[in-house]
């Protein structure tokens, strides 16, 4: 087994000037994105990697090919980050790596740099320790992953022959509870959208028209609180098509999971359950889809009726359904309610991603759960779902022909794109040891097919 | 008559100066508006002008009292003024007074600084040109109009032997158009509240925990929506009580006053009306209460269920109305929306103003209708309602026993509280000449009472 100790204060201090870089892919200056490609490339020197621009943020790429005959992978992660939300609700701030306990605190620790960093220290202990990598390994960071990877897609298929490989491995998609060991089968698609209502072609007084004109909020509000029923179940027509019936034998296979759902929102402050009826939670976590309504902005508080409101809209997809046509249900839903004196319009985001799926015997898979229950003795490893989104995976598949194992060492409670993003420091440790079983597994024992 | 010109550029200059102190009350320094009071009590110091010290933002009080034996009248008004809104959409700096063909425009210079002035060169001009007053005049102008007056009623309590008048006469409060005199002997009152719905105890990754919690954006929706009927009239139980029927001689008046709808709303940018049905436009703005949503906030453009949302509802009150039982029948059809898994909060601002009233045959109205008309020869002077809230009528009536004269040259079109606010130069003028005909009546003709 590889010697280190990725605890140590040095570990950290690195790790720390990765997540000084704020590089918000919705907001940072291509400066700003560039230092943090830069970092993560003069990490990977052993592997020749180089920042390559793309019309959006740069992609890294490298690659050490020294183990003839033995598989290779394409680890897949990304440098870019969330906005920090409201700075003020931060313990610390988001962009100073601090320890707190068993934790460390900033944004991008959990998603996606301390899994990316975890991949790097792994690679580099095989070659101090060991002189060379036990399979042939390309690397692939991208700087958009937070805002739907626009530019990916193009820049994989420019590049094909150069990330081919036998299966990609994600650094990037977290395991859904710190205690126990988890492999991710499934991943959620992705649409997006706002909605936008304009009103007057100006902000007007609401005392001197109050009253006389439609008020963009007021139509938005009833929009809004069209898209859902009252037991929750989302209201537009066509949104469940083509999902198919989740059946008894999944049922059971949910109902097996120890899931404490008391427990599950406690940690959240909360003490009652929401959803689409006829569902448990874990089933309407993993199994079905979503419309989350994510931000609403429109006026202030002073006395005006705004002439814009906008609401940025998010679906979470499983697999059956189409993200055109999901996206296509909601605007018609939406711009059905047009109201005299407004205007109504829906702005999809380009970016739109399927739901993924991984068959459970995978080779991969088997590897994945070999290395963990090595790192976790005696533990079960759960077959999971992530809800979120991973954009890469269906790319991967389709361009490269490559299967995405999701491998991060992040979990699900850590604060993700919310203030005070932590990641357990325990983790840093266990993530390399699994790495490193991983790959020798994946070298030796299973042949990605 | 007075000799003046102030379209003259050193006039508009001076005003500039006015104009460039940022006061927005709501989030500027102490040290902004106290630069906003000493530029106002500069200009007042022939009425020994004082800036004075609140639990606010400092008030500026002044009298000149050298006509014995005439009345005294007590001019009102504000040098605070609107936040901004978003700067991006102001054709020229907001607090930098630009000249624009025949309109100045910058933040302020219609509500209320612009006609602040005219007063303010009223007086100079009468005593430059005949060395005196025609009455006695005490000036008093907040710095908290915008936010509600919150500590005026402490100072006018506590100062009401020497600001003791027979007259308030408030250089705020809009006229309703350009293009016609008119006197307004109604306002409207004002109740607002927040209302806050709480989620999970912080933002929540939407993808990690969509579909199976609360969303406060959701549940906000809902109740905002519920505010409504869906044919315009608030749906609040109670929210009507108390207002006595619309007469059809009332009904008369109105309908004989030359409105028309399709120009008022093409001037927005409109084609169809809004508001409460049975009414017709112009009862909506004079005659009717409204109830609107003046700003959301929540969450934002990215992956996010936020844990806190936020709306800042206004309602505006006619005579019968008590702001008190308002506030709690919105509050009381707020929280009957508790929704399992948020928790909704209705935070009232403490400023809750009654509509106000004036008698049409008021002597002062009269004296205010013979003014207007030596400025614009032939034109019929309108009785007018303002359909905008000034705080400062109430307080004045029950405190110090004066009715308010509202005699402003803004006119309600200008943009108040919007972006590109701006003042009709050659109101300047006439604002001058009526303020002048109106003390000069006040003084020699119409006793007030």
């Amino acid at each position: 087994m590889l010697c280190f100790d990725p605890g140590d204060a040095a570990y950290l201090a690195e790790l720390a000037e990765f997540v000084a870089v704020p590089s918000i892919s919705r907001d940072a200056s291509s400066a700003t994105m560039g230092a943090a490609a830069q970092w993560l490339a003069g990490q990977l020197r052993f592997a020749d990697a180089q920042v390559v621009a793309t019309d959006g943020h740069p992609v890294v790429v490298g690659a050490w090919l020294g183990a003839a005959g033995a598989p290779t992978v394409l680890v897949y992660g990304h440098y870019d980050v969330q906005p920090t939300g409201a700075e003020a609700e931060w313990a610390t701030p988001p962009f100073q790596l601090t320890v707190d306990g068993d934790v460390i605190r900033g944004r991008g620790v959990s998603d996606d740099k301390g899994p990316v960093y975890i991949v790097l220290k792994t690679a580099q202990a095989f070659l101090a320790l060991e002189g060379r990598l036990p399979l042939n390994v390309k690397f692939l960071f991208e700087g958009e992953e937070e805002i739907g990877s626009p530019h990916l897609p193009a820049f994989v298929a420019d590049h094909a022959s150069d990330l081919a490989a036998d299966l990609v491995i994600s650094a990037d998609g977290a395991m859904w509870r710190p205690d126990e060991p988890s492999v991710a089968v499934k991943s959620k698609g992705l649409a997006s959208m706002d909605i936008v209502v304009h009103g007057a072609s100006t902000d007007l007084h609401s005392g001197r028209y109050g009253g006389t004109v439609a008020n963009p909020l007021h139509v938005l509000a009833d929009i809004l609180a069209s898209l859902h029923r009252p037991d929750g179940a989302v209201a537009v027509g066509g949104f469940y098509d083509g999902i198919p019936e989740l059946s008894p034998q999944r049922r059971r296979e949910i109902a097996d999971i120890a899931f404490d759902v008391p427990r599950y929102l406690a940690e959240l402050g909360l003490t009652e359950p929401h959803g689409e009826p006829g569902f448990t939670t874990l089933e309407r976590l993993w199994e079905r889809p979503t419309l989350e309504i994510n931000g609403v902005r429109g006026g202030g508080k002073y006395t005006v009726i705004p002439h814009v409101a906008v609401a940025n809209v998010s679906c979470r997809l499983v697999p059956g359904q189409d993200p055109d046509a999901v996206i296509e249900a909601i605007a018609a839903h939406v711009t059905a309610r047009q109201a005299a004196g407004a205007r109504v319009e829906v702005r999809a985001d380009d970016a739109r991603v399927p739901a993924y799926t991984m068959p459970g015997n995978h080779p991969a898979i088997r590897a994945a759960t070999a290395a963990l229950q090595a790192v976790y003795p005696g533990q079960r490893v759960l077959l999971t779902c992530i809800p979120g989104t991973l954009p890469a995976t269906t790319l991967f598949e389709r361009v490269l022909g490559a299967k995405t194992l999701f491998f991060s060492f992040s979990t699900a409670d850590e604060k993700l794109h919310a203030p005070n993003e932590y990641l357990r420091i325990r983790r840093l440790k266990e993530g390399m040891r699994a790495w490193e079983h991983l790959w020798r597994l994946l070298a030796t024992r299973h042949t990605p097919t």
